[in-house]
């Protein structure tokens, strides 16, 4: 195939560029750090987008859109959350550009069209949604506020990688607003419970819910929650984070509600994301070096029905039928019916493309009454008699959703390491594929920037379901109460 | 009621901030002229952006996204869309902030992290759009490549409306490319005709379709097609846009493909677009001095219940009842179960919000077996016995569709006067309410000017279905051989 990728094996990171690339999910545009995400690939976004608002909405939110732009003073309110992102910010000075008089043909920026305050392109959007909340909210009979938004937001990276980390990204942002503490620990732990059954159901890929360590923290926050999902490298990939973010965005916004006893209290907040990024966690935790391999219930293309060698009045009638049949419950599925490429360039292509399910409808077969079916998770091929082979498929892609599922868990507990020193911490971490490391912290900050200086891996949370177990820090050796996941991540 | 609006007759423009606001589909923002989409406004977008991408993917287009950001390079390739962009373009300068040494806490823009070339935030994606295609497209074989986005774009507006004109607004743009001028013409019109079916069948929103004037295209369009609503107040409302851009940016992007005959040529292109400003004309079609009135194939909530005068068991059985058979026939349906808040304050809430329709369930209505339903857009109410009731909700919601589009049509025809001398022509615009001016025209720049000068008035289009008719310029005296459609427009 003219397509060929890197080998998976031999360097990982090749193959994942040319996944993304050649499978037709984004490329690279003439902006720095910004990518193009094209037909195929958005086709798979709207499927995660889609089922995500589902779940939001019934989890009780609904949508609204804020401004693309933060003024400065506003941006600067919340110190923490500001000091955060303050380097990374695109920001706009200038409202016109005009014709350059030394270069007939070009623009120039108007000088004299300078914006008196400066306007940041929205990193995060607390500081634009809460200045907003402080007139939305009066009264404890306005809360909870239950809000999300789907936006682009742009942080300039140095380091770009196409869905991992772009300057600018697709997203959603949910940001509620609360009479209590408590409500609000409850709807942000509530979150990424939605983020973990989206990313083990949906994207059959598992996470590990835990608690971020104070370093590890949204800017701003008072707790981030995470999901972590380990890719095939032994890298850990941060799904999803949703924050408990107390009253800081309250008090630096002066947002304040009246109790049910009248008093003025500050509001309590949470806000969550998850991004195209899972894009890129998808792709690292189900393909191989055929290409991608999709869940079916997220792929835009669950079955591709390919005739062989090529289309004709017998085939075609048995192939629209089963379309319709596929179609008819729910199934997405796709005729490649193109007489100008071979069936095997097709496999080829379509395998590329991570479809799930594919079926081939040949002459002798038909006279048989089979047709082939082929699998894309495990490759395997089997001949299937005609006469039920549309429940035959409906099963295979609630196996194929299974298989990938369980396949990356038990990647993921294979690849989890439980070590008491020090000396098996690092050994881990010079393995070909490193994976998690489950280890005794001490709790300080110190020890933490210790051991990211020296082996570059960081506490990617403290698991929700770590038990009580006396130990000693890997590092330090003082006392700890529950081990830590310590890993490489992106 | 304590929302009180503005008087329509008295005050238009005031009315219909007061709609927008106190309806809660938008508010400002602490950004100069960009908006805040609240929930309900975003929820009726939703149901707009939904159905207009269900139309397009049915005419066989696929979504992608392309950067926020165009480099000012790119921007200026193609000058007459760069010309016409220049004055309103957001600029991205600087990519980071600092702390302000003079002003503790407080940022700046760090002088250090000037950007190289500035970025113009994208007015409209032809240039950036353009550029890529140009590695998309190669062969023959490549085309038609029929790609639509949903994105935000900036437009340094000065004066700004809520929806009508905002600095920052939520659109799709559309964007194909073509081996044929016939192909693209074609599909530019078949652009303008979904629009105008999403119009008139959605949003009960009587357009007419035809083509822009000169003056009017898009920048860099050969031929802008056009769907144009009137206002209540008798102004023109340009509804959307669908332009034939020859082979302007395939020249200055350089994108060429090889035909059947392996010769190399431009390709040919077309852009068409609708925005949020849609929700603008939604509002000055049919709503009034009760507030908004939404077509129900559009409303968020399309019936709502009331119990009367508060919730009990015997009132809640029915209602859930209704609720759960109106929801299995699809119809969107709220119970406003609020108890603080009496039924006369609920109906005009719901009034305000537009709701089609009102049930009234009371206590001694329930013992003759009926309910009491209330219709929206003519303010009609009567007993309906509860047998049945689902049905003639069905019925009475495909009614209102009907009746506001019917109402708007009438009222279009009725303010749409034939002239014959500027006399006239002068005279309609002096009425309180002028609307849409038919008459002859020069085909001049000139002339189109001089009028707009003399009376603001614009030419809208020249409509599609406009009859040869020889006849003399209402301003030049000179021979046309049209009518084209003038007036005073947002």
């Amino acid at each position: 195939m003219a397509k060929a990728i890197a080998n998976r094996d031999e360097d990982y990171s090749q193959w994942y560029i040319d996944i993304v690339k050649k499978a037709n999910l984004a490329d690279n545009s003439a902006v720095r750090g910004c990518m193009v995400i094209k037909p195929y690939g958005y086709a798979l976004w709207e499927n995660m987008r889609d089922q995500l608002d589902k779940m939001f909405k019934e989890t009780g939110h609904v949508n609204a859109y804020f401004p693309l732009f933060v003024p400065k003073s506003l941006f600067e309110a919340e110190e923490k959350n500001a000091e955060g992102f303050a380097k990374e910010c695109a920001v706009v000075t200038h409202y016109r550009l005009k014709n350059n008089p030394d270069e007939p043909g070009k623009l120039m920026v108007d000088p004299e069209a300078k914006l008196e305050e400066e306007l940041v392109v929205r990193p995060t959007s607390e500081a634009i949604i809460w200045n907003t909340y402080r007139d939305w909210i009066n009264s404890y009979r306005d809360l909870p506020l239950l809000i999300n938004q789907w936006a682009n937001v742009v942080r300039w990276e140095m380091r770009t990688r196409l869905f991992l980390r772009t300057a600018e990204f697709l997203w959603q942002e949910g940001h509620t607003a609360h009479s209590t503490k408590e409500e609000a620990i409850e709807e942000a732990k509530r979150m990424q419970d939605v983020y973990a059954q989206f990313a083990e159901e949906y994207m059959a890929m598992p996470v590990v819910r835990g608690t971020k360590s104070e370093s590890e923290r949204f800017a701003g926050a008072d707790d981030t929650y995470t999901i972590e999902a380990l890719m095939q490298d032994g890298k850990a990939l941060q799904a999803g984070t949703s924050h408990f973010l107390g009253q800081n965005f309250a008090k630096a916004f002066e947002v304040k509600f009246s109790n049910e006893n009248n008093q003025e209290e500050y509001v309590w907040a949470t806000s969550w994301g998850v991004s195209t990024r899972l894009i890129g966690g998808l792709i690292m935790t189900h393909s191989d070096n055929e290409g991608l391999v999709l869940p079916p219930k997220l792929a835009p293309v669950q079955v591709v029905i390919i005739p062989i060698p090529k289309p004709g009045a017998e085939i075609d009638e048995v192939a629209e039928k089963l379309m319709r049949d596929l179609k008819a419950k729910g199934i997405r599925v796709q005729y490649d019916t193109d007489a100008k490429k071979r069936p095997g360039f097709k496999f080829a292509e379509h395998e590329l493309r991570g479809v799930p399910v594919r079926v081939g409808i040949g002459k002798r077969d038909l006279e048989k009454g089979v047709v082939e079916i082929a699998r894309r998770d495990t490759k395997e091929k089997s001949a299937q008699p005609l006469e039920g082979v549309v429940d035959h498929i409906e099963q295979l892609l609630g196996d194929i959703q299974d298989n990938l599922f369980n396949r990356a868990l038990k990647f993921r507990e294979e690849k989890t390491t439980v070590v008491d020193t020090f000396e098996e911490f690092k050994a881990v971490l010079k393995e070909d594929i490193p994976g998690f490391i489950s280890a005794h912290w001490d709790g300080t900050n110190e020890t933490e920037q210790k051991i990211k200086e020296l082996t570059k891996a960081t506490i990617r949370c403290i698991p929700n379901d770590a038990p009580e177990e006396e130990g000693q820090c890997v590092f330090s050796g003082k006392p700890s109460s529950r081990r830590v996941l310590f890993a490489k991540a992106y």
